[in-house]
Formats: structure tokens, sequence, C-alpha cells
């Protein structure tokens, strides 16, 4: 099922739907806990797709993918490179990526984004899939000039407008079979499948659940393939994964 | 005015009120908006105090203090090294801080709290005072052992209960005129006055609004004077500013 969050024309209230073929199915509650439909049906084309949910927290991990199989190191690091991103950063699909006044670009990023669906602490590999509730598309939009010296990230990822998430959560993903694909301006730039992933998203939430408990709406960025570059203003990117669907952001100057 | 969470004994039932002579009033609603009192009073020793709010964020700075005035350095650095704590890290006053499994001891780091109070964007350090709801004292307790090799800090400061926070958010504190303590099994280990910060506060979260939106409920760790030391299970650690009150925290093995 796809989840999705969405404004009518002239009205601010936020509702929730499933997208169907007939049109997005107005649902209310909680999409972690309990919820119904209403009776309510909206052409997609007539609403406004929002950004899926307002994440909890969102961890990030780096440099996580390798370019082809023969890559992938024999040994994993003991200590994966997480970070966090602001939920301030979150915008939907639709709206403009905003590169900071003193810069003229920013990188993008497509990557595959876990949405956690329950209380998570001290979990395995293998009870890793029974904690999540959906996968969406994020674009980890960074500015490197803002990255410390010393390698600290925080500004340079942090910036209002770099996290697009969207455009719905889709709860039937098989993540295993999945590829993460970006368009600049129409151009393929990255494809790759989740395969040649360093740290699998399995390992990766086994781990941050060993550190931290995750609870619902926690979003965890899996890394992002080989391919990645800079934009400026006027560009259109794409990032996509097939069976989620196409996150699509304008970029301008702030 | 201090403002506190609680609750009582035998009741999951989370409540807020005011600090006063007599107990805490009780009050409702949203401590950033519209709040108002109950009838309510509760004596304060038959309460359990917990930490003041569920922040959104949370923002610290990396070195911040210098041990004596001379040591300011007269140009300032052009980047700040920002970090973010995990709110799944927040425990209040009285609750132990938890060594992790593979290690024997962890560093505490008294500072000073900023609470945010309202929506703020790109504003001058002379308009910060106006956005402040109030201050706390925070624990921002480390696990140097998982600091990454390449300078990432994400792991060491994210585990569950390395944020202490409390006991109170007080509204009415001169934060010029703060002192910043901690006492390790009753020895002083740190005591600064906040003029021996190298970025100021209101520098900070001018330059993180020219960064981020910040909203109500983020809270914004001001950095830790010279002194930290590692503690180890048996320990306990208050970390302490006159006006505000201490924070006390057991410390033990998880």
């Amino acid at each position: 099922m796809k989840f999705a969050r969405f404004r009518r024309e002239n009205d601010e209230t936020i509702l929730q739907g499933i997208i169907t073929d007939g049109g997005i199915k107005e649902i209310k509650g909680d999409i972690f806990s309990e919820w119904e439909y209403t009776d309510s049906m909206h052409p997609v084309d007539e609403v406004t797709i929002l950004e899926p949910l307002v994440p909890r927290h969102i961890i990030g991990i780096g440099a996580n993918y390798v370019a082809k199989t023969d890559d992938l190191p024999s040994d994993l690091p003991n200590l994966p490179v997480f970070f966090y991103k602001p939920v301030s950063s979150v915008i939907g699909s639709g709206k403009p990526i905003k590169i900071p006044n003193k810069i003229n670009e920013v990188k993008f990023e497509s990557e595959l984004a876990v949405v956690i669906g329950k209380h998570t602490r001290n979990i395995s590999e293998e009870e890793v899939t029974d904690h999540i509730f959906g996968y969406t598309v994020a674009n980890d939009v960074t500015a490197p000039q803002y990255f410390h010296e010393s390698g600290y990230w925080t500004v340079g990822k942090s910036f209002d407008t770099f996290t697009p998430l969207g455009p719905y959560i889709e709860t039937e993903l098989d993540p295993d079979q999945v590829t993460v694909e970006s368009y600049l301006n129409g151009d393929r730039k990255q494809a790759s499948a989740v395969s040649l992933m360093i740290i699998s998203m399995r390992k990766m939430i086994a781990y941050l659940s060993n550190v931290m408990t995750l609870e619902p709406g926690d979003v965890i960025l899996t890394g992002s393939p080989i391919g990645a570059e800079m934009m400026r203003s006027g560009d259109e990117i794409v990032c996509q994964i097939a069976g989620i669907g196409k996150l699509r952001n304008s970029v301008e100057q702030a």
C-alpha cells in the first residue's frame, strides 16, 4: 500500500490517504497504530502531495555503496559513519530545493529510506523486517562547501529543503530487489542495486538498535549509489525507486 | 518561572507544572503557546520529576570553552562544529545513566541548554533573546570509545540515557550571568562562567537560524567547560547551574 500526505487547493488541512488507481482514498488516524478509511476520495491531480511523514529522527550513513560487486569489502567497518539530518530540512516531492545564499551548487544523493514502524531496541538482523513500516525515496541533499575540515558534516547537511522525501511510503516493497536511481535534467546519473551497499539495510538498523531506541516515524537513509553530482539553480532532480515512485524537485537559489 | 514535567506515584500520566515554594502548581496546555493553571498542587517530594520537555531537536557544539579569558581566540572559527543528539537519549534528573555493554566508562559534560520558544529563521544575535523560551541544564554524556577515527561523533553521543536534561526549564535566568558546574561524587570538576565560551550562545543560535528553521522545543547545548572527566558504574554526577537547579544522575552498567 502507498501512504501519502496531501492538501487540497486553498485548504491548509493536512490529509492522509492511500494511493489507488481511482485516486487517493482518504484515511484518518495514526498510520503506525490505528487508522481507518473515511468516505472521501480525491483525484491525485487536484491535490498537493506533501512529504509522506514528519520524521522523528532522520539517520543517514556515509559512503555506503561500491561501484560494482567485486569492490565489496570482505571485512565490514567496525563503526559505521552515521549522521543525523534535522526534521526541519524535509520537503515533499514537487517543492524546490534551495541553494544557500553564499554558494551556487549543492549535491544530490538518491537513497532508499526506511520508515521504522515499531518500538525497536536491541534487535538482530533477522528481526529488522518485522520492525519496518515501509519504504520511501530520499534525496540527501548536501553542501560539501559547509563540511568542516575536520570531517564534521552537520552544517553541510542541515539547510532547509535539504531532505526531499517521498512521494509515498510503500509498505509492500521487497527491499532486496530495489534499484536506486537519479536523473538530473532527464539524464540518468545513479542506478545501483541495493546489493551494492557495503553495510546492508538490515545490518545498519540492527546496529543502530543496539545504540539507541528507534520508534515509529524514525527514518533511516541507507546511503547513496556512486554517481552523485552537483546541481544548480534551474536544474530538476528526480530520485526514483521503481515500486515507490518519483521524488521530483526543482532547484533554485534561496 | 520554573516549568517541570512530573508523574505521581503509581500513575503513568505525565503532568506539567510550575515549581513554587509551596509545591508544584499543576498547569495544562502547551507551555510554548497557551497554558493555564489547574486547581491541583503537588508536594515536590511526592512526585517523580521527568525531563522538562521532549525536545524536537537537540543541537550541540564541540569544544566551545577555554580555561581562562586570556585564552579566548581573537578570531572566531568560520564554521562552528555542531552535532545532533537523538531525542531517544534524553532522561530526567534522578534516572541512571547507562554505560554501554562493551565499555566501562563514559564522559560527563555539564552544559547550559537553551530551549527555543518561537519560530526562528534568519535572525540576528540581537534578536536571539526574544526567541528563547528558557534555560535548563544538560549533561552531554559521551562515549569517546565510539568516536570514529575520521572524527564522526554520532555513535559515541547517541546511546540511550546519554542526554540528561533538567531538572526544570527556568524562564527568568540572565544567560550572561551563569556559571556552569559539575560535581562527580561531590567533588567539583567543572565551574566556568559562560563568558569563557568561544562562540557565544547568541552567536551560535543566530548562526544556526541562518542554516535551519528552529521551532519551539528545539534545544541548543552550548558546550561544556574545561574539566569534563570519565565516570564509572557507582558514580553520581551532578550538573548544576545556580538559578536553574541540580541535574543529578547515578551511573550504572547497562
